[in-house]
């Protein structure tokens, strides 16, 4: 439990489980185990109850892009929550993979990869750049689910 | 042949490959086969014929919701036709693994897990909670392809 | 070294690595190799010099849909400078799987998939139809990191 004990030395608690707006069914899995294969589905920033974090709408336009920054490494510690749920134990993701980062922009907010840095920065800094080493991808989309600012889908090695 | 059989008694078909406009030629694959890896080209919604379903446009514009729920669900018809023409037979998929759904969404249109829900309902009703299990993201983009409604990549383990 | 061969044939040089903006970390790996996988992060057309290659903006208003195709070849450039560099010989991709094409649309331009042939193509003349059989998607989003004209993401067999 490295991985936990660091979060917590950090002062960072993992979110609960998200839950869905209320007469929405969500027939899929926050984590797709197959092997030594993990999928993880888009997740976006949660506060500690598990519902969606504020503020919502555009980089760029609603929020910053240090709000951006800030979104996407809460993003990270709903993955994080999800693989600990389905894992048990963090210290079980062997590699990092893909990390797939959409931001919810503004038309003109061209500065995603800095937005998505919040996501990278903190697998680094947890997993170290052995492990925490991925391929990253930090696109600007239409719109996403509810206005989330974030959404990162990923794939890690168990 | 047991999927085909619950296809049948469903009153679905699958539809015919997808045909491209005339003068584009399309140089990839509809399915990647690869080792027990199947990945899945994006695939939007097609007439039994092969051709682009209609309508067009977008999701909270020219089309509802709802229309964009049948959109996904004839999505997933277009890519097991695609599956059973690469496998012979759709039982020969071992596992859903990733599902990555994208609609073509009007301006502040953030309903788009409902609308891909269109394409994981039917998944699970045919393969079940444990084969049809998936990872899943539902995002809103700018645009797809001659203005199909909704387009999803997905992969299967075999 | 036959594809580096037949790059040279065809007159066609590999970019240096990317340069990111002054001030811009990027704290994430171009190619992330695990086991036989190599995952390719969102790469878009170089300069020789690795610096990002005009024309900048929306496909459909700021650069045509040829200069969007060639955008797109030299974003496959790109990709194989990341692999050479990664794998130190090009051969040694056994299958290319995947490609995720991105591209940078103004609103209405849905001609996407004509843009991404500009990957496809190249990696099909240099790997063959075995080897270079790839899954793909072609989508439009709302903005790049920078306004490029195209980004793609992939995974390749090795």
């Amino acid at each position: 439990m490295e991985i936990e004990r660091k979060l917590q030395s950090m002062g960072l608690a993992l979110p609960s489980a998200y839950t869905a707006p209320e007469g929405l069914k969500l027939p899929f899995a926050q984590v797709r185990r197959y092997g030594n294969r993990a999928l993880v589905s888009g997740h976006g920033p949660l506060n500690p109850d598990g519902s969606l974090r504020s503020p919502f709408g555009k980089v760029g336009a609603e929020a910053s892009s240090d709000e951006g920054y800030q979104a996407a490494r809460a993003t990270a510690l709903a993955v994080l929550g999800s693989l600990q749920r389905e894992l048990g134990d963090l210290d079980r993701v062997a590699a990092w993979l893909r990390v797939f980062g959409m931001v919810n922009v503004a038309p003109g907010f061209t500065q995603t990869p800095a937005v998505i840095n919040g996501f990278s920065d903190l697998i680094l800094e947890l997993y170290g750049a052995g492990v925490g080493r991925h391929a990253r991808s930090a696109i600007g989309v239409a719109e996403l689910p509810f206005g989330m600012l974030v959404e990162v889908e990923a794939e890690v090695a168990l």
